[in-house]
């Protein structure tokens, strides 16, 4: 028995447990999946190459595949389901797959996603001139590879919850994301909570609990 | 001129700028509470060690100050005027000064405050027979030096949003908080935002960012 | 002459010396279990890569391939003829691999291994409701790549050694094992040994000598 | 509430909770010795400066002191009652403090120990000529700052469990501690287990465990 | 003979070399003060603290010195001489001491400088408020610790070379000035040249060499 | 809409934006180049492997490629039409692709380049006599990989800005570019900007940048 | 001219200089090899795999390889015409290609050679009978990876200067040779010079230096 | 027994076992002192703050002091008695004390030593006006903290070995002499052996073992 699925997850958190693709074999992706669809809830899971996706479509013919975002799913976003919208920017071109694997999971989950890609603060004045996109949002989740500075930027505009993702982009003295990793951490900024490097999945899922939170509150 | 306030902040995320009293002389410090209190709103200086508070006190005969949160402040905590509950871990005494941090911050900002402390995961019945804490939060803040272990734990079990606090505590291999803020960084449990080491003051505004757009939402 | 064999492990210790199949050629591994198996006790190599066993195979006939522990070997696992009982856990599906190595070595060595995989700390309940793995062990071996908290956790409930076994499971901060090695070295509970990233090998002979030595006492 | 002791561990693991006394206020520190003073098994703390000794013997007048461990304890070592013996060897004169903080603890625990210091591996004439504490040991505990090569040739001639502590002592490229450390998880010698630098207590209890385990299989 | 003076430099670029006062004694210092003044140009010493001044000024009683800047030289900045603006920008009040440091090295070298402090990128209006401070600018210098981002917004409005200064100001995760070193020379914007840590000098010199080339050209 | 070009920089600095190429598809590069013809200016990208510049020709027929330098453009370097000479200067053989993107950069912008390669200070000598490329320089832009030495000696006998380039040439302790990137921003020689390790283009844009200054003091 | 051949070396020191082939084409090699093959002395190129070898040859017939060293050169070892012995020794058999880069460099520069391979301190009996090839040497050239413990050992039983090689060989916390780098750096045995990461080269020619200035105090 | 004094070295290599200093208390250096004594060959011992020598001197009244060095020494450095020069040069004036540890070894030894200081390579002149003592030298020891380059510099022109120390000299990015340590360990001039960051006694020690060496050959 090599998994162990969380089935309390979905109850208490309202999200599923996702399934981590990128260690694992096409067999026992496909095990796990058809063991999670018996439940209820979103099943994904993430990091999945093109490749691994064609051999799982083989045995599991309803899978979905959302290639920029890497993510295969047995269903697909509908319309938004949630309370709350999260607003999803990137520094670059390249910060895209990041942000769109937090993107598609919101999607997923039910949340109302607005994206606005490549606002990098090195040309300041597209940031400023979409800056209903920040006013907007209810939670916003900030990705970015290189310096990773947008995430200060936008925290100094915003009115709510910040998410930094720092991402894999760069060269040299990036450190494959060392370097907007602790430009996230060290923002002078308040209010900016920061996940692992690349982990645009772990954005969408603390942009949901706090949504989630919202609701709970409310009632 | 040596301090630009940000007036904008208060107004737009109902949290205002706070001192950052480390690195300032106590005639900046100073120089800057006064301009601060013709404002509306809190008005606080971070990383005050009592002597620094005894010179500023001089001048400024109203100061409080907050010894193990080495915060000084214009105000003292009131009767909670905020919604939403906050509840603050932390896994060992030594990590109760960063903690304190946060809570007052909380606090000053109108927040009500559950504090548990020492409950770390190499005693896990500790934290498992204070449930409740976890399960009545709105937002939780867990603080954790050495190895950090703890908001992986918690976010096991909570169905809110958590932020993740590393603490400088700790020794060897540790190096100052490194240790626990990887730990944090790569948690397994999805949901956690995580601020820089010893940052504890930053865990509570993105905490009261988040239940201010809880609230924003809910109306 | 390209390789010393160490003959006085065997007699010294109990444990043969092992071939590191990582560096070395197919005709160096050929070479060497050749010369070891005149001797007398187990003759296996780790970091076997199934292409290279195929090559191996061809003048060994007899030599036998364990594919996830990435382990060959002269012999096979059989009725546990050592005293004591090793128990190996591990947090996720993806450090199994490591695991089977540690679990392999054991048994090739004539431990009796239990086997509880994929019960890390951000599902407590999991690791919960298999208690008894724990307190049945005499020594346990606990593998973990991301954050690595598992070991933390476990050895605050078992009442023998640990031995904490860091992987190269995860991305991004995990740095390929260096932040559940940090987690380990520093964790709050006592009574933990850690050994190299990925090392399941070492870890298991480690579990074989404490074991070793309390039989000795024993008598 | 500042501690909440863990108790369950004396009874689980036959070893107390020990105060780190390091970043907790001599008040704090008095506070828990009386708590747990009211329960059976061994009081102490580690990492208290001879300064914080003097304060706290004002109000425990019969604590004891043992400066070189910088171990404070409610009781001293006596004639051994436990099972099985400890070496303990240092590779130079600075890591004695180390090595003290793991002798002294395995004695108040009930431990034989014999104490072997300054045999590192750049004279090895010194170690060759000292063989039979190596040989005459159940488990060896081997502290080691600089290089720390000492562990890698001890695990080569001893057949008993090694514990390797590294040490901060050293200078330069020894980054106060890493270098040993890395050294020791690098170690071709397998049944090598690490602990944190300068972690003397916890190799210490380690050891116990190990002891602890061969008497519970032998009956 | 502890010390060989640059004397070429002076004449090679114009401006001398000037004395690290860090790792030097006041009595070395003295004798390289009054060894330079015998030549012409600037004589000047960084990295100066207040007490080695008072000790300095009892054997060179025209020695004046610059407390914020720890800039001790033996003439004033006067009228600027030299063709080319300057200005220098502060992310916070704490990065003005390096800030200083520049300026007066600046000054003291015959330049104009214009200095706009606490403008990081938290707070973006404060910077777009002063937006004529960086389009006035021959050359810019930015000096920022923490997250280390205006350089990159400050480069991205700019039409002259900016010179980034991280500074160690900050804590935990900046890692005494390598976060804003990294995300400095990470920068998306093009045309930033970055240099050591805390080297308010060095930019100062470098913003010199620029504006004389521009001097040479344009002849 | 994946991209959102700068059009501002043109006018901004004379220098357009570049296109990235390292890190987006075939078809994104297309498109941005399509889009960006529609303007005045240079039209380039930086990190085009030769096989990507043979899809992109198939639907950019005029599309020109500079296969050291890996950039490919819509036009090519002509008689220089900029104030101010470049000098590029390289450690090693291993080092001129990075030195050929700057000076492919610099030429397509206008720049008249000079060109030394393999004067690394192992043989000092080869610098020494080749000492009319560095006096007859306005800018100088040096490249170096392995120990990185050469920016700190040429500075010393320069009289004008030094823009420093570490590249990852070298093995071992040169951890891809971090040794050479240590030396130059720790060189003792004032007057040296750093850039990232590899970056080329961001050497010449910056020595652009310097240039421009000085036509625009001239006026 | 991509390349500046240093003719002064073999003058200078009685060396060549020597190829470095990794990060230069074929064509490159070629023409640098015909360019030296017109002077005096050896002509050799280091870290030149299999394949590239094959193409070599084609243009240059008289080339000879060896490929464990991976070495390739014009002309063979013969009878040592220079006086001094260099023992060469390595920790494991995964080290023997860095140890042979330093054999065949010393034999072709005409200096004899003793190999000792795996001998590491893991099993110390190995290299204490082996003590003879120490004592014998003029100077030694010790190889090791992992923890890279065996230049300590050695240097403390040898009466002549130790060349320590760290290697790239081993996993985790080796961190492709850091480990063992910083063992041999850390070394409390004095009288040992350390080289990069895997220079087997530097260290022959470090050797050949040693051993060179032998011969001319003895004038 | 706190000290095991490793009297084989002085047979051995014709250098006695030397007292490090740092980490040990007054007590045990005079015990050991007293205890070496009685030897025959020198006693030293390095890292002697001022105050620690006054304490020493008290119980030795004989002891010598060498303040800028740190070292004390029941001897004198006399007329040179062994064959051999031993040049030591520094980059800068700061970098003097860790030569004077390696001069005063070198001296106290027996041997000749010239020293030069404050010769680094951003004013290559001071170094190419003091060639002689480059080049009348047997073997060079050559100290630099900051970017460290002289030694490559120095290498490119000796026709002898150069030992490279690496300082903690600098600030910023040159991490306590990492930078230093990483430029001599990749320098492209080969025949350079490191050793430890301000390790000045090492290098000492391993240019009298060259020295030493070179005599037994030419016998
Ligand atoms: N892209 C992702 N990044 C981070 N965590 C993930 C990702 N996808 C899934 N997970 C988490 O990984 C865990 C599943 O790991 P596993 O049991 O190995 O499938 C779950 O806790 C998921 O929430
Ligand atoms: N010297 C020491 N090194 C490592 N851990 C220690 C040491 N002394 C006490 N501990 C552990 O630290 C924990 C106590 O931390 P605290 O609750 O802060 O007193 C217990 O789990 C002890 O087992
Ligand atoms: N070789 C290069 N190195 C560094 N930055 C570059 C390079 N080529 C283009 N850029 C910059 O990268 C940015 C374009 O990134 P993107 O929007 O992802 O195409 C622009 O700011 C360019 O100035
Ligand atoms: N295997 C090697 N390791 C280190 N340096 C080498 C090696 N082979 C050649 N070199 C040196 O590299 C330099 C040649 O570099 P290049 O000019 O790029 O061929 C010369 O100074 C050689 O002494
Ligand atoms: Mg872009
Ligand atoms: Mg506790
Ligand atoms: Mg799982
Ligand atoms: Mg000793
Ligand atoms: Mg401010
Ligand atoms: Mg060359
Ligand atoms: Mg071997
Ligand atoms: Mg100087």
């Amino acid at each position: 028995e090599f998994a162990k699925i969380d089935r309390h997850r979905q109850l208490r958190t309202g999200f599923p447990e996702v399934i981590w693709g990128a260690d694992k074999t096409p067999e026992q992706i496909t095990k796990i999946i058809n063991l999670m669809r018996q439940d209820d809830g979103v099943v994904m899971a993430t990091r999945i190459e093109a490749e691994v996706y064609q051999q799982l479509k083989q045995t599991i013919p309803d899978l979905m595949y959302y290639p920029t975002a890497r993510i295969c799913a047995l269903s697909a976003p509908k319309t938004p389901s949630q309370i709350g919208k999260i607003s999803i920017l990137t520094a670059g071109t390249a910060d895209i797959p990041v942000a769109e694997e937090a993107a598609v999971t919101g999607e997923l989950c039910g949340f109302a996603v607005t994206r606005l890609w490549d606002v990098g603060v090195a040309g300041i004045h597209r940031l400023l001139s979409n800056r209903d996109v920040v006013y907007n949002a209810d939670v916003l989740i900030v990705v970015a590879g290189m310096e990773g500075a947008l995430p200060s930027v936008v925290a100094g505009m915003a009115d709510c919850p910040v998410i930094a993702v720092p991402t894999s982009v760069g060269y040299g003295a990036s450190f494959s994301g060392v370097a907007p990793l602790l430009t996230m951490l060290n923002s002078c900024a308040a209010g900016i909570g920061v996940v692992n490097i690349d982990n645009g999945f772990g954005a969408a899922i603390l942009a949901g609990q706090i949504l989630r939170t919202a609701k709970k509150i409310s009632r």
